[in-house]
């Protein structure tokens, strides 16, 4: 891996972290922040699962960023992909047809599910689900689009209204059709459910009337996060999804699954949908990418498209584009991850890292740790959600907030040189699946040490 | 320029036309197309003001892809920025800061109007025009938008509904608050007026009279074009943006230049609302740009953002995010892309092209060919628009299709090696701003010949 400390390029002077943070200070305007009351962290070197700031201070990266590098930080054959496509062919406009970007789409169609053998780029996991939407609005002719409560499809205006937890709350008007339901969620169960299949089956049966009193002919299409995110990491339980494909077929609704966060290998299957029921998976109509798929080293998403909904563009001009559709320099980077990951069977590792370590290593803290109040996940995918009380179920911050108990486990785990993802009460693991067994021990026992010294 | 044909690597395959073509058409899916009726050009390399197709064809590239690339292809600093970057920290969450980033928006806000001076990133144009209404209706508690007829603000559902051409039609609901009016242009005047000053006045009294009837107490936004690009390039006249600025200020409604396209030298200046008057710039509250800013060499937008904007989210978390904001490797492209800017005046470059060459040059083609019924444009941004009679104006094509004539004229052009901007009845000349003097000349002259092959 090239690390250039050039002192005469274009970029010397980005190289100055003091200089980085007043600068940023100044002139940067942060995501879901107030301006004024934020102090990032200088991030000035990055290498595989560990990322140092700018006192040199190392961490480990249990967050994968915003769980999207993959493949950890400066993998060099990423990295080499992307300055090899630099070199050779930056960028094309969308209406011509470029070789990077036709084998990422072979490579993406020859892992996603079923016939989802069509891929529509953009630039991230918003503009996916947005056109997603728009092409299942299309393909049924009907408006309304059904969405859980405690999901997440982006920050544009359709994907923030479609999304389900309190990023929507400041932009909730315009979402004409958006209707949010409750999927499955044992630990804090919506349904009055004990065990999981009552779960499963109650959640159905509520899906099913919401369909039924919103009008079947009226529902375009029924958005989810194969395993909700950021909301939580709620695998759902054996045949949730299998159900929902079925009312969708009944109804002639189009499935979309949001794989943003949950594709390319994070759950342990390429795609969480793969879990879906013992042996065989559920094949959406639609299904949504971003993330992983290039391990976030160029901004890329997209929307992998069914035989069906294809066809219904094949004659009539799908109404929607970008600029940066199918961009090459982030289709390289895509085919560098997909290959490697083919190529290390990441996909297999990140399904033992979850089975032999992240699972095993969560439970033991929650044998030790009252305030652990649940631990639920799967490969390199886990979240702890964190109580007062197990027996009530109260949690250490509330709903679309924050505590001082919650600010001070992170501070610990800072303090210890560990960067947790952090939601409300709950701590997610969600590594690089390329981290070994052993810095996954080693985040965990940091993790362990934070929660005893502030118990 | 390095041009790497490695046997060996990942993208070794990806150097092939004929596979590049096949794959497309089985799992690549084209923005605003029909997916059965195209038949996209494979391009296989590019330098400067031209590409190649998959057969060795060259071409002179008068659309900079879709008006993007304005430094032209594979610059080398541009390219060594990426490849350092990529070398170095190819990525990092919005949250943290880093160098390059900051340096991105020290630079952009270094030549954005007034108090422009910070600024939020965003993955493309669409995203940023969706953020800067968020940012609009929060700061002025409103909710209304009012955007003009011709025009074009992304692709994304919020975006799309703001546009004012065709390509918002199929996906026109749940625009809740959109409003349009109608801009300057002189010549489809929408006021019957007959000269530039009266145009510029029944414009401005129009829009009056739209904010006095909508309300001015529900809207939070205009939203304009600086320079509407692919609706036309309607220049607007002296004076206009002056008027809707203290329209606004009237009002209190925050005033939004889209700047994707026009922003960056596209204009002959570093922004086109430096045109609005004479002498004077206009200063908008929000600016929104993509394109230019890195040459498309890797996807970003953003908004830069006014004082009183920014000091509305100090203390108030911005209700927004993405998880590319910012992101490195699209900084670095901006950081070299503005400093080559800066070094070699390529602002300047941009006017004098379009006063001495593309200006005289297409007023030249106007005397000889009766079809060109305007000629209008500013820097390396210019449109001529087809007629099939010059008295009634009769567009060569109907608004939001094309036509045989129009088909045959970019056929031509194709086929002696131009590639031309169409859009309905109209061809734009919008060549990288690095495009010599005889190139331009030498398209124009393609251009000359194809309008004679057909007439």
């Amino acid at each position: 891996m090239t690390d250039v400390l050039s002192t005469t390029s274009d970029l010397a002077s980005t190289y100055d972290a003091g200089r980085a943070y007043e600068l940023d200070r100044a002139h940067v305007f942060h995501s879901w922040s107030a301006q004024a009351e934020i102090s990032p962290m200088v991030i000035t070197r990055a290498e595989g699962s560990h990322v140092w700031d700018g006192a040199g201070q190392q961490y480990l990266d249990f967050s994968s960023q915003l769980v999207f590098t993959n493949l950890g930080h400066q993998h060099p054959r990423i990295v080499a992909a992307i300055q090899e496509q630099a070199g050779h062919l930056a960028t094309v406009a969308p209406a011509f047809a470029n070789g990077t970007r036709s084998e990422a789409a072979r490579l993406i169609a020859s892992h996603t599910p079923g016939d989802l053998d069509h891929v529509f780029f953009t630039n991230g996991g918003a503009d996916a689900n947005e056109h997603a939407v728009r092409m299942a609005r299309l393909h049924t002719g009907r408006h309304k689009v059904l969405t859980t409560y405690r999901s997440y499809h982006g920050g544009t205006q359709l994907a923030v209204n479609m999304t389900g937890d309190p990023r929507r709350w400041a932009s909730d008007h315009g979402s004409t059709g958006t209707v949010h339901f409750f999927g499955p969620f044992l630990y804090r169960s919506a349904f009055h459910a004990t065990t999981e299949a009552e779960e499963c089956q109650r959640a159905l049966e509520h899906l099913e009337q919401v369909v039924a009193l919103e009008g079947p002919s009226t529902v375009a299409a029924i958005v989810l996060e194969a395993i909700p995110g950021t909301a939580g990491i709620m695998v759902p339980p054996p045949g949730y999804l299998a159900g929902v494909r079925e009312i969708c077929d009944r109804h002639g609704i189009v499935l979309v699954a949001d794989e943003v966060m949950s594709g390319f290998g994070r759950s342990g299957r390429w795609f969480a949908v793969e879990h879906a029921s013992h042996g065989a998976g559920v094949v959406p109509d639609l299904l949504t990418f971003a993330k992983g798929v290039n391990s976030g080293y160029v901004p890329l998403g997209g929307v992998a498209i069914s035989d069906a909904v294809h066809a219904t563009f094949a004659h009539r001009s799908y109404p929607g584009g970008l600029t940066y559709s199918g961009h090459p320099l982030a289709c390289a980077a895509a085919v560098a991850t997909i290959r490697t990951m083919e190529d290390e069977d990441v996909v297999g590792r990140a399904e033992r890292l979850g089975a032999d370590v992240i699972g095993p290593g969560l439970a033991a803290l929650a044998a030790k740790h009252d305030r652990i109040g649940e631990v639920r996940g799967t490969g390199a995918f886990w979240a702890i959600e964190l109580v007062s009380d197990r027996a009530t179920r109260e949690p250490l911050a509330p709903y679309g907030g924050s505590s001082p108990e919650m600010g001070a486990i992170v501070k610990g785990c800072q303090e210890r040189g560990l960067l947790p993802f952090v939601n409300f009460n709950r701590i997610h693991v969600v590594p690089p699946l390329t981290t070994s067994d052993e810095e996954v021990r080693e985040g965990l026992a940091i993790l362990d040490d934070a929660l005893a010294a502030t118990a």
